[in-house]
């Protein structure tokens, strides 16, 4: 018998055993339910309200279904499920959206917040209290866990079977829409590696094609990626201006934050109006890979990691167009990730990794980049003196 | 040509004029994507963190629905877009939430305040500049305009569809599926009365049941209704204590009624605590109509609208229970109303009452008192000293 | 590891084991196949072409999810679960519409003849092979076997449960949406009664309203009503003309069935074509429940039972209106049955009748008579001249 | 107002005008009730019981959508509705099944039938009376009739659209989930070009892979193309027989021909026997595309048209195997077609092929062989005898 049941529309019924239960009333889980799980997104996809609690009971759910198809042990199942749980702890404000200032101001990763969070918090002591190890479930979420890691994060994970399903629930995007049942009941433990069945192999390419396509149309919409940036230079300005700390603002949730923003005074509190109403900045430039070509947008995916030099060039830019910095926005996203190839397959009997059995998910490599692109953006008033300057962005990028 | 597509997870791609656009760009309108639609039911139902935003655009695209369906003209298609896509304009923090408070602080409805909204503030000049009278927009939203009122209140009206069906979506209740295609195309104009035809008499009664079973299960849940009078409580008290007015209060969103709790002291800064954390009170009584019978039901709700005697009630049971005042709540809910079997069917050519042909709809008047109940609330650590003076209630209200 | 895995449009994977997979492959079982659930419903629902054969299997797998709920053993697992996969193996072609013949060539029900065919063919072979009892399958559908007969055949059972969905989602009408998942995680087994805990009672209400409501759109709607009256004289004729007996009838498949009625000449190969074509007599009169009055209503009802009694009446109103017998078709369907009342629910601890605790449960039973009538058809060109005459339709009947 | 109302369990309601309720009802429209969308996929898919009726009506219903979206003119309306309606009149039993005999003993194509069907039945007639004129519906589902003709048959037309969401809906496979609000309000027309806008690009995307992904899962999944192979080689006799003319052949529906094939005596009753039990065939051999290589698959695929050697060699092999002709079956499916390359869509202004812009879609092409392999099929009581002379499956083609 579950200690409790939680109703959720996209899996239905979700079991929850007594040691879950109290670990989800815990301040530090109750605390996802203010992070949405799609930070700026609604305000594209206006539905897209769902937050980072009910994908934690999303990937909970999942993992108890892996733990029946693949037979895994009392402990396994127990460390499996709560790893899933709890995988998202580490969450800044607006998910991604704060991501993005981890890497500008801190050498941890998501993972490593998450841990933390784990370690000195009520979570530690709920896990002590039914003999459970903090530590264990650390290891599973950083990845040295083997398959029970790979289940977490890996090329078919829980974490992507359910947000890809749930975003579309909520967005309304139909691409997001995977055959869950096919994916879990072709899954394999073989030597201690996860691997797919080769009639869950269309599954498979669903799920990766789902995410190629979700892309684009979701996560790298435009809009969004505007109020990210936007986002990300009024907390930056906060962090400079020793308004808050980083670390403060990585355990505020989307509440304080936006409280926070309408707070301030100056830019800052420009900014926090601007996203309350929805005046965004917009678009003046835009770089695709195709037309930067294959080295010169690696040479710009460098500068992410230089973040003085890309705060002088943002403010060089806004200079030359009379403004004042931060009324220039230069967005680089990372480059798009590949690991995808590599998902184990079994095919007649052998291992073999997926990017060699699918010429669609082979493709997928190459295709990604076409969604990449770099942005210069700018008051929706101030577009056309922007725009003059910055059709010599390259200049200013050497 | 639409000047803007919106995706919407419930009713697919929502076509909006520019006119409506403009509207939808004020503050006003965008505040409403802070308001939850369903205020602290997402402590029970953890999805349903949709709000007033997407329902409004929901309610417009129905309403472009019925306008097709019954060919209504030019001038009647925008009035009742425009009513339907503003008609929530004046809801406070957590919708009904904080509505609880408008019959005890102001003797001004919901839809008073939506007026006044609309009349002083961004959307007036919007309306105007468009050539669309504010006042005759405000005439639909009160009641005043014939079939384009029902259209938007009534007993089948765009509000209920949309709530109901998108309520489902995101808690993920089954009851709220409706027939919408079966509702919407066997309505009529007929004299100025907008009717269903007998054969979408099957729809109506689909529609009322639906209500009628969402009641229980998501509208008046127990837990929501404790969070609730928590809410409540705190929001009085700060009223009293002029932390601020009735009126600052109601045109709050979620995001800062949140941060007004969380930054305030004592009992209010509790209860922001409490609800952040999901400590919520516990039920230490209910007192259902059955068991209470008619009569004493009945001066019971009397009670709701003698705010002071209310409080006296309370701070009596506190005192006798040795707690400060505002730990223990008493809860009762308005009577549970029965407009529904007004709704005109058209049966073999005559307009007839749906409560004369359908039994189902006629018993959902007396079944719907089995979901109506008075509740005392006290913190856990409480329960067990407060049922004890409890158990007297009776005398206490007398 | 289940011997297989098929996938339903409604439950999503379905597992089989070894047993089950070698009575699916029977001929007894294959022939559900081509035995449509709803009949002649598809005249009325284009998609609604799905079989006992899908349904079938969904009723196991609401077995299994029933047996993991209420921890069965796994003797009384196996049992129902192959109970729920055989339990329509006695249906005769186009489901329902045969059933009606049963009563008038036949002292046996229809689960009767799924005994008689478990008993008498492969089925059993296949049974005593891994080690189970005919009998004891025969058992629990004839209903001697106390909670498991309950669960097949009561009042929140795995048939009903399977077939509300199924219809829903392949007429496309909304009313069969039921919450699965709160009615199957709601069920108790209590002293060898199966029964829903209070908090499942809405689930329970859902249930019985969408039954309620599919009746009169799906089940009984008057086109597939008239339909099916055409067939059964025809079938009447054809037993009656010793064109093949009855039990010849009862074991063929649609496909069968079709073909003979179009192989045939005179009355039975014209009913064939119009049935092919859609060329369906038409209503010419209904009586109402209403109309009528209980005592008539009841008159009529026994005439159901007295078949000569029925034919000589169809063939004065034919004689009358100067029509050969056969083109007049009087339709009294049976009595509502209100077993509903009777479902047990735990209501603070004791098994009360949900007819008690539910008055919308307690109006169906009334409500149901207002979807009953009784039906006189004739072909289109014959409407005017036949409704002439059975305009005194009463004096026929006395 | 419509004349008639259908539902639809993908699209919800339906309207049906006054002619094209008179089109339903030929008997020639009506007889698509009883031709599977899918032939013999419910032999895996339990559920894909689904007719080319209900297609036919999607088909009509997306018409009437691309009517509004594109702003077409009454006429061309009128013309586009009723070729959808009406552009599976001409299949033979069973859908694709029959259509492989089209090669082999005619030079028709699928679209030259239903244009004979048109013309020489009572649909000529119902057109005629309206005032429409058959030979221009015709010259549209021919293709000469430029953007109508591409909305019925084209890179994203009508049919398509229609059938991967049903197929979705009926097999319970998620993959044939398409964005149809996308795709369809991303349409234009530009200068007499059917293009879709650069924001419709991952919808048209989305729509190709699930094509792609439905291929192997559903309409070429080995099991049905063992079933469709041993009806084909049935039916071939049977026309060799002179038991049925190919004429004759065609006009039945799926009724018919099993009723043919059970009455029929000797190899042609058993395949009937043996589809009716699904005691299938077995795969003995399986070529794959990479496994001969492009040249050597090319030869393959050019047996295909040259039936007497197609069957010589079938005859040496069952010979070879000391089994009668039939009982060794060479199943060479054709080759994948690649016509989505040249979708145009707009890019910045300028029309483009969609093969240009995505690479996704580019890899189609390729990816589509690993779909393709050709297939050896015998009893399974013979499959061991058999596969030791399949080895040299070569040698017998060469």
């Amino acid at each position: 018998m579950p200690a409790k049941i939680i109703r959720d529309p996209v899996h239905g019924d979700v079991f929850i055993t007594e040691a879950e239960l109290e670990l989800i009333d815990t301040p530090e889980f109750q605390r996802l339910r203010r992070i949405k799980q799609l930070g700026m997104s609604s305000l594209v996809y206006p539905s897209a309200n769902h937050t980072r609690f009910e994908h934690s009971l999303g990937a909970l759910h999942l993992a108890g279904r892996l733990v029946s198809r693949l037979g895994l042990s009392q402990e396994d199942a127990c460390l499996l499920r709560i790893a899933a749980l709890l995988h998202d702890l580490g969450h800044g404000p607006l998910s991604h959206t704060s991501e993005e200032l981890l890497a500008r101001y801190s050498d941890a990763s998501h993972e490593k917040l998450t841990a933390e969070t784990i370690a000195h918090s009520e979570v530690a002591d709920v896990l002590h209290s039914h003999g459970l190890s903090p530590g264990e479930v650390v290891r599973v979420l950083e990845g040295g866990a083997g398959y029970l890691s790979r289940m977490i994060s890996g090329e078919f994970d829980i974490d992507r079977m359910d947000y890809l399903v749930r975003d579309a629930h909520h967005t309304g995007v139909a691409y997001g829409v995977i055959d869950l049942d096919r994916l879990i009941n072709t899954l394999h433990l073989r030597d201690g590696l996860l691997v797919v069945e080769e009639r869950g192999l269309r599954a498979v390419e669903g799920l990766l094609v789902a995410r190629f396509l979700m892309i684009p149309t979701v996560y790298l919409h435009h809009t969004s990626r505007i109020a990210d940036a936007m986002f990300l230079k009024a907390m930056e300005m906060a962090v400079e201006l020793k308004l808050l700390s980083f670390r403060e603002l990585m355990r505020m949730d989307d509440f304080q934050v936006t409280c926070f923003l309408r707070s301030a005074g100056g830019y800052i509190g420009e900014i926090g109006e601007r996203l309350d109403h929805r005046r965004l900045f917009k678009k003046v430039v835009q770089l695709t890979w195709n037309s930067l070509g294959e080295e010169r947008a690696a040479r710009l995916i460098e500068l992410r990691s230089r973040v003085d030099r890309l705060a002088r060039i943002e403010r060089e830019l806004a200079e030359d167009a009379k403004l004042e910095y931060g009324y220039v926005l230069l967005d680089i996203p990372p480059e798009p990730s590949y690991q995808e190839q590599e998902a184990p397959v079994l095919v007649e009997g052998e291992v073999r990794r997926i990017g060699e059995v699918s010429p669609l998910v082979r493709v997928l490599r190459v295709a990604q980049k076409t969604h990449w692109s770099v942005g210069v953006y700018a008051p929706e008033e101030h577009v056309a003196k922007v725009a003059r300057v910055a059709e010599a962005l390259e200049s200013y990028l050497t």
